[in-house]
């Protein structure tokens, strides 16, 4: 697929026909869309490694924890964060309160459908976005509006609910990690609050083991009632060196295993692989640009060079997702 | 017992002898300690009705979430915090590296061996104290000095170790609700990484599910190897409107069930009682001056008054330690 960005709003959404086969599960194959290969081989003998009685790299139960990035290693991240557009649509719908966004940048840029001009102040660009559409409301009311979101929109490339564009090899891992015990976290530069509501659905990944950016909410009564209330005033920035501070925050225990696809899952990789014992490490490479998009050192999202650099000097897992996977995408009804 | 805080250092340590026979177990009966009455029958209710098939207040189990307040509702908190003995205990212990400290209050004080000088300063003399004794290493080295006190410092009024100094009818409760299910958070206004290395021993509760108060941390390399310093400053307080904000941040469930003991914990108790479908509080109210101590509404420490009134008006159910407890601590080898 081709980068799209700067035509989003303004092209027609194509509906790109799916013509996955059902993928067979063999009872002896946890990861039936893996083709045999290296990539595939390193996690099982992982697991096996680490799950065996009597194995010198046995850990127990308590202690089995694995981390996964969600942006490009469990889900797709073109031609932006899924997020981005969660906050485009939030702002053509806030928009009729907000008269002066249409002369105030960058929401009028999203108002006029050009995404690539409101991109352009890049991070403090989006953060004011963020601010402007996930603060304001109840924890339960923006809770909500993230279900009501992913229950209907769609990709405008590939026609799928975003939902739809998870990695069918990587759930098979969090399906064959958590069959052998280990707990499965997300560890994520997304909005920690802007995955919960459907990360149990899709991953099989509970609210509590989610970590993720956030804004900071306060506890007051409205009406009598106890709510929290979400601020436009960052708490915190769940990326790159804070990966391993949110890991240490909400888990407590070095994880076991780390999956990540760019260099802001760089430092989470090296906290892992530093553990005592057998970790075990591995980076997702986007190298299809058939099925999926292949970008990595000169990306101008999920960048990956000094990530690759460091995984083929220490032996960590470099997945080919050309090479490696059969399919990308689960297979959905059309 | 009466509070020693002002003598703290310069009395003989108390070894009281301890006569509490073995508890015995009936199958039929999840709560030995307790004795017969409102406060032992609700908290039966509570799980039966929650747990039964078929049940109006049936919760799926996904969703069973308990939280606990530390101080006071798990273990003891007099005559001051025993994170304050770990505080003070630091001091002693760093003070050779600090020559300044011999006349720089609030630490002069803690080396003279006047606590109660020392805590004068509120709140603030405490972070200041603990800012001083907990940041400067790594997570890693603080777990080590945590693990290390806990194993051998002791009370100075029973003699016990602070560990022997939780609630023999609480731990009951806590295995009775995960016999059925619930997950078991602490969510304490102590500090997070000072309770995380002994509540899975103690509680049976596991470092991913301890909320706290904590300071920031900062992932670097220190001679090629990832570290996370512990810096002194503050990250996040746990306590009263605090404790909603933190149990949305690390388990992004509404508990169903909350135990706290002072007005520190009425909001966490508030936040819970306000979710639909049965819910369940609890307020430990310490009435036993003989076998702990006795203190509520003018407490230096755990003061409860209006978390008392709002107990009694909404129907929430008060332990009355002295009638309903028939022991206070485990039995220990002495």
């Amino acid at each position: 697929m081709k980068n799209y960005l700067s035509k989003y709003f303004s092209k027609p959404i194509l509906f790109i026909g799916l013509c996955i086969s059902p993928i067979l599960v063999s009872a002896s194959d946890p990861l039936p869309s893996w083709r045999d290969g290296a990539a595939k081989q390193s996690i099982v003998d992982f697991v096996k490694d680490t799950t065996r009685k009597g194995s010198p790299d046995f850990v127990p139960v308590a202690e089995r924890v694995a981390v996964f990035d969600n942006d490009g290693t469990l889900w797709s991240e073109q031609p932006m964060y899924f997020q981005a557009f969660f906050i485009f649509d939030r702002i053509k719908e806030l928009a009729s309160e907000h008269p002066e966004w249409k002369t105030k940048e960058p929401f009028a840029s999203v108002l006029r459908g050009d995404a690539k001009a409101a991109l352009a102040g890049g991070e403090h660009a989006l953060m004011e976005m963020a601010m402007a559409t996930h603060a304001g409301m109840s924890a339960e009311e923006f809770e909500g509006i993230v279900r009501d979101w992913t229950r209907t929109a769609k990709h405008p490339e590939t026609g799928r609910l975003f939902t739809e564009m998870v990695y069918q090899p990587m759930l098979e891992v969090l399906d064959y990690l958590r069959a052998n015990g280990y707990k499965t976290y997300i560890v994520s530069g997304g909005g920690i609050e802007f995955m919960r509501p459907w990360t149990e659905a899709v991953y099989g990944i509970p609210p509590e083991q989610v970590v993720g950016s956030s804004i900071k909410t306060k506890f007051e009564m409205r009406d009598g009632v106890p709510v929290l209330m979400r601020l436009p005033e960052l708490n915190f920035i769940d990326d790159k060196e804070g990966k391993p501070v949110g890991i240490n925050q909400h888990i407590g225990r070095r994880p076991v295993a780390a999956f990540g696809n760019s260099d802001g899952d760089l430092q989470m990789l090296q906290w892992t692989a530093a553990g005592k014992g057998r970790r075990f490490a591995l980076y997702v490479h986007h190298t299809d640009a058939e099925r999926e998009w292949a970008y990595d050192r000169k990306s101008h999202i999920g960048q990956l060079g000094q990530g690759l650099d460091e995984a083929n000097a220490n032996g960590w897992t470099v997945v080919d997702m050309k090479k490696d996977w059969k399919v990308i995408y689960p297979a959905v009804d059309k």
